[in-house]
């Protein structure tokens, strides 16, 4: 690929205006003007074929969930996304493949108000690399670390639902026609809950998006925090019918790929966050709570049953409940 | 790779401690402070095996140069370089050598003051992308787009020597034993110009750092600018000796992975730019000027000899004078 080319590629797809930047794309670096006493979010997440994504994905969807998945770790400091950098690496050019992912990714962008400022394009074999920038007023910000003993611990949304569509996908499971759609859209084009993020730095004491699994991703706040998880199994989201219960809660706690948000708060939060619920139109479940160690234990997740009987769960060998 | 094996490396290698950093690695995103008043400058760069580098060259010189490529693009906007984060795709983890490139990549952050804030680490073909975030103070910054006519056109340090030390290696030249020690390290651990770019926000009008060749660079200037611009042929640095004369040309005008900075400035700072190359040790040579294309031309770059006669310099086939 002639480096003109490159450059022709990137103006052409991915040169959209912007707005609140002071330099986009086309220079060394973007130039960017943060708030006045605004602290600023930075993280990254590449996807690679193979690995994250199966290379035959609809290349709109891809384009939607390479900047979603960084919006979601955004939204899981509370921040407000602002500007993003594409590094695209494609072993070839397709324009019909490279238009469609542009309009992927835009419409992403443009639902959560994210300017494109920079990037690059390179020849090797097909990932995509994005750094996301965002905005959280001074001294706000969702940690993990943060979490506090009596704490509620809640999660947001449909966890487990992508982890079914990746099962029907790799032909383990028939999903129920009631239940593809909405599984299908949560593994290819979640949305990341920029507004409940938003709303959480008041209400929450710490947060984390689940992509690896809502236990695996508890258990960093139980360890970060130096606190046990305590997760009531009765109190966890009831498994949809039609996909067998093992499998179903499998899903629900280790399936990966959800970006959905787990958050602590104080329990006199509770009618507050019912109340951003109703408002966000989006299901916000309490599922445990943050206590104390037992002197002899790590800080660990344990799955309880509703008399506090801890309930052993392994899955495919895996211990999950490990700190 | 399990994901808790992935965090442990994250933890292992990439987790010094960082100044001027709110929250650093390990949770959803670092959370960063910018200085009041200033500008934020953010750019990335992908480094594809195979593409940009060849698979088995030595990873702490590999590490040092990924963060180095985009610490130039900093360089060349004028601005203080704050943060990085890393992503790292690796086909298999091999210890030895992320212990090696972790090294490399440290002793560029730390020479430049860089603070590593995040990343992710995923498994796949062997690939660096980085983003660098910097400071500018509010209203500066040397862009392409800005150079005036009548400025000087300067080139800073060894352009080409890195294209002689890949032709070496690709067995093309054998390299005077005097030359080969300097090329070497232009090649695989360049020094961004930061220091020069740092000073120049306050005596050039814009400014681009040579990652695609130095007539290749220079024509962004001109396009984005829209105007001519002149190089003096005469003005060229000297060609080293016990390098065929056309194949020292030719690395010098269109060899890539310079990063040197290329920037433009007005006459009346000459004086100026002499005492910065000398307080730099860093030489800074005139090699041309910025002019208003003729009527019936396109913005461009043109070799000039001493008399203003075009020279015609063709090489492998491709037109480099193209606007």
């Amino acid at each position: 690929m002639a480096q003109l080319a490159e450059f022709d590629l990137i103006h052409h797809y991915f040169s959209r205006p912007t707005a609140n930047v002071t330099l986009g794309v086309g220079d060394d670096a973007a130039l960017l003007s943060p708030s006045p006493g605004t602290t600023l979010a930075a993280t990254n997440d590449t996807l690679v074929a193979g690995v994250h994504f199966f290379p035959a994905t609809e290349p709109f969807a891809l384009g939607w969930k390479t900047l979603a998945v960084n919006l979601s770790d955004l939204a899981a400091m509370g921040a407000m996304p602002r500007w993003t950098l594409l590094s695209l690496t494609l072993p070839e050019i397709d324009e019909a493949w490279l238009a469609a992912f542009a309009a992927g990714f835009y419409a992403c962008a443009e639902k959560f108000s994210v300017s494109l400022v920079g990037g690059d394009t390179t020849r090797g074999p097909l990932a995509f690399s994005v750094t996301a920038l965002g905005e959280i007023p001074a001294g706000y910000g969702l940690c993990r670390h943060t979490a506090k003993t009596g704490d509620d611990v809640w999660v947001s949304g449909y966890p487990g639902f992508a982890a079914l569509a990746l099962q029907e996908i790799e032909g383990k499971i028939t999903l129920p026609d009631s239940l593809r759609a909405l599984c299908q859209k949560r593994l290819h084009m979640p949305e990341p809950r920029v507004d409940l993020g938003l709303a959480l730095i008041h209400l929450a004491h710490a947060a984390i998006d689940i992509s690896d699994g809502l236990l695996n991703d508890l258990a960093h706040i139980a360890r970060r925090s130096a606190l046990e998880v305590k997760v009531f199994r009765h109190c966890l989201p009831r498994l949809p019918d039609g996909v067998a219960r093992e499998m179903a809660l499998t899903a629900l706690l280790a399936g990966g790929d959800d970006y959905e948000l787990l958050f602590t708060a104080p329990p006199e939060h509770r009618t507050e966050l019912a109340k951003l619920a109703a408002k966000l139109d989006l299901p916000l479940r309490r599922i445990g709570e943050m206590a104390l160690p037992e002197p002899d234990r790590k800080p660990a997740v344990r799955l309880v049953d509703a008399d506090g009987k801890e309930i052993t769960w392994v899955q495919g060998g895996y211990e999950h409940f490990i700190s």
